[in-house]
């Protein structure tokens, strides 16, 4: 109780890439109910850290686009800032459209996060040769901004952001291809409840001794011999020098199944330097 | 000779991403002579596709840095849009700069392309945290812009850039690691002269039948068992749906060699869909 007698409520707070109207925002509005508190954050890694901090108990980022590939960011923050775990994957069909404040005016620039411009990139050549690509924060902000800016700005962002900011739709489902997708997670210091029901999945980042690809071919046996289904592999730098790689590996399992557990202890032996990312949960998107 | 008796030269059009004083311009003046006539490009993937029309005869663009990983759209553009090889490759140890109008000033908002501000993610968070960042197409760009706009304003860079477009240095080396290296390649539509002298490399990008990395581990028999050592392995999405992958492998040797063209035409074989990115000379930096 405080000072005024009313109960004081310790509001689970989530953290999500902000504002309002983000792919994100969606993405935490389906897997949290009204009990979270959601916190928008200008950028991907300020959220992270926020778990990591203590600030907020959880967060909403995006971690892989089927056109895109994986956002650096959020590969790079878990490797080397913080020791969060994932609790749950979940993936979205994404829809972008272009956003403007009136239908029939000339576009002149199109501003969004970096990855909605390149997933739009081709479309965006044919239908607009002429224009010019502003990186904004996200996708959200390049609303925002379009509905206050002035005339011959466009943005490239979700049906929720138009009605948000009040924009209208001057070409729907601009992205390359129909098959777009991202892929988000949810991070936290605990690891996921190990009773929820699946499938699960496990994601992990090691850097193999001696740095070689061929020391890969090692690593890949350790899962191919315990039948162990690898969804991914991904390199990214180690930031040690050019040539030295981490290798992010997602499998299909969970870490209750003895298999998964050895193939990662065999890993982690192999491995100069290890990190378990954690069992998660694979959450489906019902349209 | 054209009508006025002068002597017609077909100039030796290469491209980079410009404009003037980017660091693609700095290696493009390392790796041709005068003869050539340097064309700048608004972004990477114009300069690519104005070689495969034949706009241009070559163009430098970045692959790979030590600190942020594969430069996406080179690696994408080669992939899917483009019948180009790769003839050369120089890696550049990469100096960012802050640049601003005044030494002195308070920094509200840093410039710079995306990859340039994520190389100095850390640096940049420590030394001005109130600062926002805002992407732009390059490094020489920023500048441009801070050189003409408000008081506040600062630019990731060059040396070269800060001379050209008259700014000061008000924070040098600030890349978060000491080994911030960027890999150009040069790119046309004939293959390497095989008479060159090496060190040579080869490139490759190939999507597995099955998408399945189980697959991938048979495909880097064919090199562990010929001992070819691979250099770099990176999966990007095929763009056909999540989980779906290409993968880029890069190796030592050149077509030349007999274990080469074997562990090729195995691969090949094995693949779904193969790419030959071409055997290309390692150029050393000399400082």
């Amino acid at each position: 109780m405080d000072n005024n007698g009313r109960k004081r409520v310790s509001a689970y707070r989530v953290g999500f890439l902000g504002p309002q109207g983000t792919y994100s925002h969606e993405v935490a509005l389906r897997l949290f109910d009204d009990t979270a508190l959601l916190q928008p954050y200008i950028s991907i890694d300020t959220a992270i850290r926020a778990v990591a901090s203590g600030e907020i108990a959880e967060c909403v980022v995006p971690i892989e686009n089927s056109l895109e590939g994986s956002v650096n960011v959020t590969l790079d923050t878990l490797a080397h800032d913080v020791e969060l775990l994932i609790s749950r994957e979940i993936v979205m069909p994404v829809r972008h459209n272009l956003l403007a404040r009136e239908v029939g005016r000339s576009v002149r620039r199109i501003l969004s996060h970096p990855q909605a411009l390149a997933q739009c990139r081709r479309t965006l050549n044919r239908l607009y040769p002429q224009a010019e690509s502003l990186p904004v924060d996200s996708t959200a902000e390049a609303a925002r901004r379009v509905a206050q800016g002035e005339s011959g700005l466009a943005a490239i962002g979700s049906r929720n952001a138009a009605a948000l900011y009040g924009l209208e739709i001057i070409a729907a489902d601009i992205q390359d291809t129909a098959s777009n997708c991202t892929r988000f997670v949810t991070l936290r210091v605990r690891a996921a409840d190990s009773g929820l029901a699946g499938p699960w999945k496990t994601s992990i980042v090691c850097q193999i001794d001696g740095s070689k690809p061929g020391s890969l071919y090692r690593i890949l046996a350790e899962f191919a011999e315990r039948d162990v289904n690898l969804t991914k592999i991904e390199s990214r730098p180690a930031r040690t020098g050019l040539g030295d790689y981490l290798f992010f590996l997602d499998m299909e399992g969970g870490i209750g199944e003895p298999r998964i557990r050895q193939a990662l202890t065999a890993v982690e032996k192999q491995s100069r330097w290890f990190k378990n990312l954690g069992s998660y949960v694979v959450v489906a998107w019902e349209a």
